[in-house]
């Protein structure tokens, strides 16, 4: 598909997604190809944080809890991000850090499964992901991680296995796992599965109860929008609720948080996964944002998402040909984003996002841009392969100031 | 002590913090006694917010992690945390709840003491550090809590003990436990000190490093006045950092986070307890909320929330005497609260609290007064009893609408 700059603009006129695209405060001159790390601010979530310092803490102060609701952000966000994954709404709380909910839900998986010692997982996986299991491994003692190649993942699983834990979609390649047939596979030698979404949900359909998923965290901050740090969710299948049991337990996943007893006493379903008091600010911010997704088509999102990431490999390919760049993602079966890889990613990764062009470096050479369908436009995916051919084609990635390694995220 | 509104007004005038009133955006009509549960809203916060929301988060979006430093927030927090606690700058940082925190430091007290397997604590400790505790042992296993009241702490120390865990400020009377000399106990059985600061810090001097303390957590929206839900805080003193582990090895304890290598390699110091990404719009509000500690005498405003919590009890001695209140606190070594029983408490609270007079409930029967120092003045003092006194003699708290159970936190 070879398609002019004004073939481009004639697709945003017709995108189904264009009205999203003003909710979203972008700023100009920037293409912003990294919302899969980080959300635009969407104009909603600046009225509510707003309203909830100045009037709700500001004026309310402790009678917020109640009055605005407080005590019951965790659920109704989870409420609102259930459908995005093909969850039922009390089956989702929001809650914690991603790894923080990664913890919780795979010690309590060990405990669902008390005669298993083995965790299966992919090597290369998120590494937040990789690290949560290596500290639970070693804080119970007697449990073994298998970490294999994503090909190997079926063969992997024995009937020793208490867990498969995953990443539907892979952070640096946007491989997409099939989350229903190694599920299927899990459960057939006995052992549960929690799925990673961060770089899914909101992004493309998700199907957990279609897929018998047991348990999944997720990121708010990521497709979703929430903001940075924004609070993370996860899902406890409703036939595990019975015998789950947090390995964290605070107030706030108390059955009566309010009661102040000396003996902990889990509350009804997903809550008892709560612990500590979560940030208010930060669940107002993604409540606001998850306000977006109220009536969007997922698979026509994830049709778009597709159409931009073609378009933009084909670009790629058709206008940069020659400069040294591989594809490093699936040309289907592929997560909201696409990945390059070249000699010299870092440097030409700084001298695009000078151009205003923001994607992301991933060690140790991969480009890596996020398509995210909710604003990104047709015509943007144009002008940001013009700007790379622009900057391999003038050199000026080889500037001094371009090499030096900061941090990214 | 006996005096009239016009000098409680007159030590106003006189008051050292008298000019920190104004630093919060108080609302009018309203003494608020219950920063000790959720501190006020200070003006500078609200500008802190919008900006990280609009310009860090709006318009720098992903390059704000270097750009605003949010990269470095835990650690810049902690930083200003440290010198209220009487620790270094490189023992504290910021990061999750204070429920997820204990448990962090919790299960690594336990991992520096391998071969003891008791932790003690006291009955009636808050709620929360209990379920942590609970919590813990059951993922564990073979660890015992022993849970004694606070006279029988010192007894309770034997040579078995991990972890002794306590709460320097008790949530319901105020009593504060001598911190220099249960930990001196706790060392002279080998055993590892937690302190739990949530209900001292911003209130009081502490001093954790002159009391040789091992661990401690504490909360940030109490009398930190960071918002609720604000991060919390861990301390580690650096004796402890290099055999120090985290069982929630998460990235950005990493010691090089944007590595994204597939093994878990703690940070320095401190560092390697954070686990997942932080709220950054809590940890933004939490540093601007910080700044009104900017050279404040710790002793001095300890002096001033004695002298407000002396004042409370002496006129509600002499105005609601007869009335069936009896002192629930310490009349010295107290914390920045007083508390009274009433067998009517919970009525009688929900009809101060419509008068104007926000205090708080704790089962079964106790009305808890926090004495903020920062922005609670003596005039409000003599007022707040006078409302008390109103309605009593009024009688207006037995109206049914003051019955009904609600949450209170």
């Amino acid at each position: 598909m070879s398609l002019t700059h004004d073939q481009c603009a004639a697709l945003d006129q017709v995108d189904p997604f264009a009205r999203h695209r003003a909710l979203f405060d972008l700023p100009t001159g920037v293409i912003y190809l990294d919302g899969n790390s980080l959300g635009a601010l969407p104009h909603a979530v600046k009225a509510a944080v707003a309203h909830c310092v100045e009037t709700q803490w500001g004026r309310d102060l402790i009678s917020s809890w109640n009055k605005a609701g407080w005590i019951n952000l965790p659920a109704r966000v989870g409420g609102l991000i259930a459908p995005l994954i093909g969850a039922d709404s009390d089956e989702v709380i929001a809650c914690d850090s991603t790894s923080v909910n990664l913890f919780k839900l795979a010690a309590a998986a060990l405990k669902l499964r008390p005669d298993r010692k083995v965790i299966v997982t992919e090597a290369a996986n998120f590494p937040s992901d990789l690290y949560v299991l290596q500290g639970l491994a070693q804080m119970v003692g007697d449990v073994s991680l298998r970490v294999v190649d994503a090909g190997e993942l079926p063969a992997a699983l024995s009937d020793d296995v208490a867990l498969l834990l995953l990443t539907q979609t892979h952070y640096k390649t946007g491989h997409v796992h099939d989350m229903a047939d190694l599920s299927a596979r899990a459960h057939v030698v006995g052992a549960l599965t929690l799925w990673d979404l961060s770089h899914s949900t909101g992004a493309m359909p998700v199907d957990l109860n279609g897929c018998e998923a047991d348990l999944a965290v997720g990121c708010g901050y990521k497709f979703l929008n929430g903001g940075p740090g924004a609070p993370a969710y996860l899902y406890i299948a409703k036939r595990h609720h019975a015998a789950f049991r947090s390995p964290l337990t605070g107030w706030m996943g108390h059955a009566d948080p309010f009661a102040f007893r000396d003996d902990y006493q889990g509350g009804v379903g997903v809550k008892q996964a709560l612990s500590g008091t979560p940030s208010v600010l930060g669940m107002v911010a993604l409540e606001a944002a998850l306000g977006l997704f109220e009536g969007v088509d997922m698979a026509a999102l994830r049709a778009k998402a597709d159409r931009l990431g073609d378009l933009f490999l084909d670009l790629v390919e058709q206008r940069c040909g020659g400069m040294g760049f591989e594809v490093a993602c699936p040309r289907t079966g592929r997560g909201s984003q696409v990945s390059l890889t070249h000699q010299s990613a870092y440097p030409i990764m700084q001298a695009l996002i000078a151009r205003g062009v923001i994607g992301d470096f991933r060690a140790p050479d991969i480009l890596r841009f996020g398509m995210t369908p909710l604003y990104v436009g047709f015509a943007d995916i144009w002008d940001a392969v013009e700007v790379l051919r622009g900057v391999m084609e003038s050199g000026d990635w080889r500037d001094e100031r371009f090499q030096v390694r900061g941090m990214v995220t």
